[in-house]
Parts: structure tokens; sequence; C-alpha cells
């Protein structure tokens, strides 16, 4: 059933992103068919999307987020990456059906009220994912009208078994109690997996599946490489959070006697298929060797900050050919998923880390990383990403009158530095508005809003002990990770003030 | 005459963030003279506001914003503060009174629809401050509702004079061409400085006058000394950009022979009334010296980022005891008017600076510095910042419906890390509605943003001829000041991969 519109009246920023000329778009069943002039479509006689005093941009595409964190916003203050880990069980865990749903819609409605379209998702199911789990997510970003790949995070150990000597530096009965927190064995979790892989039933371009090995050192290395091997029969997506802690890079070392990376290779995980969130402490090798594998990395500057995990070394990525997207991350550890800000960051933390400005991402990489690459990463190159011929229509419609885009100065500055998704009107998934004049065409919002803070309410009560048992755990592990972080590296991601050596 | 109102049905923060019980509060006169419960209220006739689902939480106070930067919008990319500084004579010459007038508005109605209510505004009138521009801004300010400080940005050397070994460095004919950028003997802008102090008439709790000689650097002694004395002698404050980047900092141990601090406290220019902008190349000396003389510091870590400037020392001037607010800087250098994020960074930009989590500033610290602590650099902190009885009602109305408070899990972490502004539904300023659900009372917002896009294209015509120059000079500077950058200074404030050395 071919459903022609024409989207009159707006501006349309180049794909380079240099200017913002009137142009109107002429779609055909989800696709764009034609770029023209104001006075070509004159004739076109289509059903009319009134864009008058909007831009348009390409629907943002989020590179590494976590749906399951939508609930736990705002829930910690100063943690670190392993306090996040630690808060875990009760963060995440002891929900329902229903809770996993209300998570990953309240996920795809912000990311869509704020001009993201597409993203890849690391979904947590504690203590261990499930086919019907995954399914309930990919069916609560296709009601909400988001694209997505959904990958479950998996794991065979416990953040206290992950980290060296963790466990052995708890005093009992508190080694106890995380011994509670033990997780399935992989083959377990393998198998359902695989059933989840199998049983997929989504269309590719709305919904599709990837596996993410959560940490590689939460991961024994059969679980890696069986997960190596399901990615690679079902050509799926891997995607792992790697180096993302000064804390999990000395890990590695004393774990493996080599970086997470160089491990990673030696096991065949890496490859074309493969995506690193974070990527922050790694060092010239591990960098050479991501390139060689044609792996990308999901860079997400917020949660870096708010972690304080420290700088990404976007620069020498780039330079090495990798293939860098950027992710808001989980709302449980950057706490909205606003990509205006994302790729803002990205451009500007760039910018503590080298004194020379011709090394900083620019504007216009940053949003090729948020917009094309991201959606390069997602597998989705050739459908959105960009607002061009034969591209599907995932179009954000912009108030020209907005504040943040006045003057009009630059556009690609102006999207990148100043927008912070308050001009966000209406955005087109597909050919279909799903947020007209921001109201959600496709579900009713204000009920899901209902529904999640009841969710939250209901959840505090059912993780109480949980939420004790990592409230003891809590300054172990946070002594524990700060010793581990004060061991030499080879590489620094952090400012160390030289008068205090 | 008295106006008694009742905003009834909200959720009111507390002060100290950990809760917002529904409270309803009794304003008189533009004053908060009474906070009761719901059930208190019943009996109260007075006019209502109706706060049914909403949070209530304190105007967002702006500790250095620059008015005449909403016109540069997004104009740079990968710019230094040495390059945003070589573009001035284009980025802000050749203004009229109309186009001071329509920057400073749109800087205001930025403030407003992002929920701050009073900044510190360093306005630049290239080539001289004049009485009529600084009233001409107040009275902006006053327009839209906003209230303000402000104080006219005063040097009498252009940067190619105040950067050691610039000038010299140029190739004629450029170096004649950035003489054409020489500023006023400083005895003129000194006495029009005076007028414009002698000549206020606003209300000080609404607008009030202040001196900014901007960049140590760019003064020379003597008028650093006169600027002193006129702030002391009209009891208004003094605001420098201190130790701003590290080209700064090298070039005053070149010219002083010891830092920007030190010479200041040399001059007598510290003091209770003195507010330091930045801050971020200070020893621990030049901490001591602020703390010892009473001074404060503008916490700007979203220009910080964007110009590559590095990471303030916060933690360091919270325990020597130095009062830190936050500002947004102005749109040219980072480009929004957004505090919601400019609070975020300074929680989180701290987090790149310190491996020891209890180091970092807080989300309840940042809160803190963006109200209460913002308020008393304003010399404000009877009046606004907060929600108490006794303060005045600058009060911002936030949508707890709004996916950014969902689930409202825990409100100052909400606030500093979730919030984004989309949230943002009314603001009250002094009791009184400026913006109404999404529209302003006081002036038509729609009508100044077609005039400053008419202004924008207007400047861009009339400013050619500098824009040429300065691009002609900016490959000189940027060579100069990455020389000078990249000498040795005793403390750091950027990431230094040891893996380089």
């Amino acid at each position: 059933m071919s459903e022609k519109i024409c989207v009159r009246g707006g501006r349309v920023l180049e794909p380079d992103g240099s200017s913002a000329p009137y142009r109107d778009l002429i779609i055909d069943d989800g696709t764009i068919v034609d770029i023209v002039s104001p006075e070509e479509s004159r004739g076109v006689t289509t059903q009319i999307v009134n864009a008058t005093d909007r831009l348009l941009i390409p629907g943002l595409v989020n590179a590494h987020t976590h749906g399951h964190g939508s609930l736990g916003r705002g829930m910690g203050d100063r943690w670190t990456l392993e306090l996040l880990l630690n808060a875990g069980p009760w963060l995440s865990g002891k929900r329902t059906m229903e809770h996993k749903y209300i998570a990953a819609a309240l996920n795809a409605a912000e990311m869509i009220l704020k001009g993201c379209t597409s993203a890849y998702d690391l979904y947590f199911e504690f203590p261990a994912p499930t086919p019907e789990g995954m399914g309930t997510v990919a069916q609560a970003y296709r009601d909400v009208g988001a694209r997505v790949v959904i990958a479950p995070m998996l794991a065979d150990m416990s953040l206290y078994e992950a980290v060296p000597g963790l466990m052995d530096s708890l005093p009992e009965p508190l080694r106890r109690q995380a011994g509670q927190f033990a997780l399935n064995p992989f083959e377990e979790t393998a198998a359902a997996c695989q059933t989840f892989l199998e049983s997929w039933t989504h269309p590719a371009d709305e919904a599709k599946p990837a596996l993410a090995p959560t940490i590689p050192l939460h991961c024994s290395d059969p679980f890696l490489e069986r997960c190596r091997d399901l990615a690679r029969a079902h050509g799926v997506g891997l995607h792992t959070h790697l180096a993302e802690s000064r804390t999990q890079a000395v890990s590695a070392l004393k774990r493996y006697g080599r970086t997470l990376t160089a491990h990673l290779d030696a096991l065949g995980v890496l490859g074309p298929n493969f995506t690193a969130a974070h990527g922050i402490w790694l060092d010239d090798d591990d960098i050479a060797r991501l390139a060689a594998n044609g792996c990308a990395v999901a860079h997400n500057p917020g949660s870096n900050l708010r972690l304080g995990t420290g700088v990404a070394p976007i620069r020498k990525l780039l330079d090495a050919g990798v293939r860098v997207g950027v992710g808001s991350d989980g709302t449980n550890s950057s706490d909205n998923q606003n990509m205006f800000e994302a790729v803002r960051l990205a451009a500007n933390v760039s910018r503590v880390a080298d004194v020379d400005p011709d090394r900083w991402v620019s504007a216009g990489e940053a949003l090729k990383m948020a917009t094309s690459e991201g959606a390069a990463i997602l597998d989705l190159a050739t459908a959105t990403g960009r607002i061009e011929i034969g591209a599907r229509a995932d179009i954000v419609f912009l108030d020209l009158d907005n504040i943040n885009l006045v003057p009009f100065n630059d556009p690609v500055n102006l999207l990148v530095y100043s927008e912070d998704a308050t001009s966000v009107k209406s955005v087109m998934v597909n050919g279909r508005m799903v947020l007209d004049n921001g109201r959600f065409t496709r579900f009713d919002c204000r009920s899901l809003v209902r529904r999640a803070q009841d969710a939250a309410e209901e959840l505090r009560a059912r993780t109480a002990e949980n939420r004790q048992i990592s409230a003891q755990l809590e300054r172990h592990v946070a002594k524990h990770c700060l010793c581990l972080c004060r061991e030499p590296y080879p590489v620094e991601r952090l400012i160390c003030d030289p008068v205090k050596e």
C-alpha cells in the first residue's frame, strides 16, 4: 500500500551540514523518493505535511543506550561505574514483564521527544535474559515508533567475581551476601540467547536482535567465544563495554596479562559486527586492533563524565579509521536520553584532551557520528541517519522560531552547540508522524508516565532487600576499586595535577 | 499596592534538595510570606495560581553570561578562547542601540525559557562601553522580566597587545590591521564608567551595575587600579575572566613574573566584591589568595569544554572556602543559556579531575552553586535563589509529567542530572508570571525573534570588513597561542597522555 506524501515549506539540512536550503520532500511508502525546490513541488497533489518554519534534520541515532535504565533515573549521585554496577541488583532487578515494557517504552518515548529515532539498546534482565523479555522490549519500541537494535546484556560473573581481589576483600557475612548475586552458568544463558535469535519475528529495519556480552571481565572466556559464534551464526551484532573504567583497564592486566582489547582479539571476538562502548582506556595498540578488525566505537561522553571514567581518545580512533557513533548511555548512568546533549559533549569533551584545536572533534564530525555513523553501527546505514533520496523518512522537525536556532547563523554549529531539544516539534519515522506538534500519535504518553510512577513505587518495595545488601557492599567496592584505580597504567584519560606528584 | 496570591497544588523543592513535599506558597507583594501544607491553605481566598502537577524550584541564578553573545550563536567551531577574542571585532562590533537591545532581550528570554531568573551579565560594547548602552541592556532584561547585574566589559589593550609577543609575530600589513582594533585610552573608558555608575536609576534588586575589567592581561595596571577604586566608591561588584586559558596563565608569568591572581592581589583588586570567572589555571597559592580575600568564582563548565580551556579545580576552591557559582557563559562561547545543562556539567566535569568520588562535586553542591551561591555572588542572597519565607518569589514551574522527572526518584539528582529545560512550563519573578505555560506575558517573543534574525543579517553586512581582517589574523593567533600554550606551567588542567611524552 503505497502512501505518497509531500513535506512542504521547511528548510532541509544539507548532508554536510553547511547550509539548510528550502526544500520539499516527496515520500513514498516511508522512503524519500525526491527532494525538490519549493517551485518544483507546487504540482504535487499528494497528502501535504506542513513544514513551514521548520528545520528538517535526520532523526538522530543513539549508538548506545540501556532501555531498562529509564526507571533508575537520578538514582545515584557520586557513583563510579563500579558503584553503579554494585547497585544493579536493586536498580534493575525484581521486574515483571510489565516493568520491562514500561522501562523500554519510556526510553523510546524520551528519545523521540528529543529528536532521536533509532537506538542500539543493551537491555538488562536480572538475573538472566529471556527471549520473552527481549520480545517485550522490541514491542515497546515499536509501539512508540522508534527503530531499535536489541542486545540482551550477558554475563556469567558478578561484579564481585569480575574485579580481581574484590570478593576476597569482603568481610563475612558480606561475602556470602555478594554471593547471592551470582549469575547463571553461561550454557543456560547462551541457550536463552539462541532461542531469542531463532524466534525473532520483528521486521529487521524496525527492531532487530544483537548480543551484548556486557563487560569482558564479567564473562568467562568460553562464554565470550560462545557469544562470538552465536553472533556470527545469526549474522547479528556484538556489543561490549570496553575499557570503560580505569578499574577495568588495570584489572585486565592483572587477570589476562594483557589489555581487554588484546584479549578479545586473541579470542577472535573482534570483527566488523563488533561495537565497543566507551573505549576510554585504550592504548595505541588497542586502537590499531579495533581498526584492523573493522570494529566500531560507541562514544558516550555524558556518562563518561557522570561516572568519572575519563575522556575517550576519539581523535586517535578517527585517525585510525575506526567508525565512531554517539550514545546517550542508559538513563541510570547519565540521566536522560538527550542526544543533542550527547552530540555536543562528543565535540566538546575532546577539547580536554588536546591543546591543539585542529585535533578537536569538530561540529560536523560530531553530527556525523550521531547520524550516518550511528546508522552504520546499527546496520541501518541505507535506511536512516540522512535526508537523501533513497533513505527512509526518519525526520525531526525543529522550530526555526525557537531561540536555540536564532539567529540562524550556521546550521551544523547550531545543532551541535546550541540545540537542547527544546525546539523539537514533530518527529517522523518511516514516513509517519510519531510525534506531531509535541503529541505522540501512536500511544498514550500520559498513561505511560503514570504507569512508570506506579512501577517505580512498586519496585522500591520489591527491591528493598537487594538495595540493603548493595548499600552494605558499597563502601567496600568503592575502597577496593579506588586502590586498583590508583595503580599505574600506561595511558592516562584523567587529569593528573603535576603539583600533587 | 500589596497583591497577595497563593501558588497551590505543587510540590516544592526543600532547601537541601532531598525531598519535594506538597506545599502551597503564600506570596505578598512579590515576597514569599508563608509556606503551608495543602490543608492549611484551604482557607486562603486570595488569587490562586494553579501548580497542580508542577515541581516548584527556585529560579536558577546565572553567575556569568554575556548578553551581547546571543547574536553570535553558533558562529565558531574549533575556536580556542583566543580565536573567539580574535573574532570579537566582527562578532560583537558595529552594533546600533537597537542591536544591543535585541541581543540582551534574546539572552534574557532564553534564560527565562530555561528556568533561570537572574544573571550577572558582562556586556561587551565594541569599541567602548557607553552609559546609554548599559541602560539599554538593563531595560531589555526588565522588559523580559529577569533580574540582572550588568557589568560593562572593559579593556585598554587589544588581544594583539595583551598576549606577549603576538603583535610582533604578525607580518606587515597584518600588524597594521590588528592595530585598527586598538582600544580607547583607559581614562576615557573610566570616565564613561563613572557616568554609568552615577546615572543609574533602575531599582537595585531588578537591575544593578558592576564593572568588568574583562581580562587582567587586557587592562593596564593603572586601569585595573581605577576600576578597583570606582567599584569601591560606588559599592559595586568587580568581575574578571581569571586564568581562563593556559595561554593566559603562561602569559602572566612572562608579563608580570607572577600569576594573574598574585598580580591582582598585589594591585589590591581582590576583595569580597570580586568575582573571578572561570578560574581554571589557578595554583594552590592563587586559591588561597582568593579565599583570604573573600572572592567568589563563577564556574563556566560548558564554555570551558567548548573552548578547550580545561577543567577548573572546583573541589580545591570549595575546600578553601571560596564561594562558587555556575554560569552559562555567553551564547557566543557555549552556545545556549541553559543553566540546567551548566549545573549538570558543574557536577560532572569535576569527575575528570579526580579518581576519588568523594572529591567530586555532588548534585547538591552543584544545585546550590546554581541557586543560593549564585544569588550571593549577584548580591541578591536575601532576595532570590531559594524558596523560603522572606525570599522573593522567583519560582520555576516544572511539569511533573515530563519524562525528565519520571520516575520521581530523587529531586536533586533529577534536577542536576536529568533536567534539560524541556519540562519548564512557567516562570515567576517577583511574584509575577513572566512565562505562563510557555508564553511570555510581558513582551512579544515572536517579534523579538524576527528582529534578531533581521539584526543578524544586517550585521553580517556591516561587519564584513572586520570579519575579513579577523580571518586573516586567525592562523597567526592560533599558531602563536599554541606555542605559548605548550610552554611548561606548574599546574595541569588538561589531560596529558604519558604515552606521548
